[in-house]
């Protein structure tokens, strides 16, 4: 079976109507090319990620804080309770190809580090600031082409 | 999206070709129910249970060991690369809603006290003998019916 | 600084008079020698070893399954609280330069299992049977001597 | 046995001089005071935290990537070989009860991300910038008044 690309969405797990779409729309185009999606498996911008990913067919990974599945949004169809907390985090930038971070707390930070320290290439849109390293894009379009570039 | 109930197949990574077909065999009886195995994603028993749940159709979920999706035997659908070595042991157990233990060495030893301790129910064919806690069965139609009855 | 020799201390929680007696007297004449107590940071066998231990003066380490360092007993020096669940069992080995197992339930099993796969030395007295690799020992003197002699 | 105070001390690997020396000065004041140091272990302002502390008589804990004690800096007192990579980050946040990053890379950002997340207080110096939540200083004194404050 050929290994598919695993697109990491990393953000807040409540936000913005807009950022929801956001996630949602670039999960909608990485599911339409057969990419993955993965992420943290709760709401927000997993969630609307998820979504996309599962409205154009393709599969979405949810690394899960906790031990139970039902925790995981309607849209992962993959979850994987961690019982880790936020060592989860780790294992959502280890599986990912590239991340994506749509605006974010504390924990979308973390995975930043993680994700640079690790080599990872970062994309952000309208997340933390001035963080070398992060290729930021301003809108899903340029997101997306960033993304083909990265993969 | 229903959650999926997932077994956990572990064992050893090189294993005999009867422990591999036993496998194989339960994987795809697994699959056509519409179950998804969970593994350590690599050989041996691993890819035997992988193979046959692939070959019903159903997702195969591989919790690697290290850091590279290429790790994973050919019938993993979903790796997982994890970097935590061992570690990834006690993933594949908090994933799993059964596990089944078929021969196996150290390291199935590890996730037999892991499940056990979660209170995870535990089939054993041909493995670890004598541990209070173990539905042993002896055969592949006995662990199937055992898994029906423990889900 | 030279580096100190761990001796992991596992074991049940709970446990008899009989076994954390035995523990302790393990525990101080281990600290008696410079080397450190390792263990889970909780009652029962770790609370013997780390009382005997620190009753020697020597260091004892708690890998706590929590993030509360409140929840070590009262002889751990140097509690570790790392919220990773029963994934401090893997954490317990690593650290450890040789594994002793008294009593114990499943918790121990598992980390008599991630000892036996890393390659590290595990004595066990009075703990799960015929486990192969594990050096059965029938008293706290034949522990200590195979303690020196694995060390 | 009274629980003592962790101050995790976190930054590069490599470090300069200037903030070695700054390291080494906090370090010393932290061990003064009864308090331990917990880090990654490694070199840069991981060792100079932990010379500091040790000159002063204090406990010195290193959380490790690797699996092996030997690579713990020489003013290690307590090395805990994790064998969890960029996880042992967790860690480090998980077991401090106050945080100070002293410069630092992506590691570092990936640490005050995590503490943060996880309500611990996060002291900086000449660390990542205008992160909402750190309470920045300017030396080694302000640093020392801060941890006071915040334990």
């Amino acid at each position: 079976m050929e290994k598919p690309c695993y697109v990491g969405m990393i953000g807040a797990g409540t936000c913005s109507d807009a950022h929801y779409n956001i996630a949602r729309t670039l999960g909608f185009e990485i599911g339409k090319r057969g990419w993955y999606v993965v992420c943290g498996g709760l709401g927000g911008v997993m969630e609307g990620a998820a979504k996309g990913c599962t409205e154009a067919g393709s599969i979405t990974v949810g690394l899960l804080p906790g031990l139970k599945k039902e925790s995981a949004n309607p849209y992962i169809r993959v979850p994987v309770p961690t019982g880790l907390g936020e060592g989860r985090n780790l294992l959502v930038v280890s599986a990912s190809d590239v991340v994506v971070a749509i605006g974010g707390g504390y924990g979308t930070l973390s995975e930043i580090g993680l994700a640079l320290k690790a080599g990872k290439p970062v994309i952000g849109l309208e997340t933390w600031k001035d963080i070398e390293g992060i290729e930021y894009v301003s809108d899903c379009d340029e997101a997306l082409m960033m993304i083909g570039r990265l993969l």
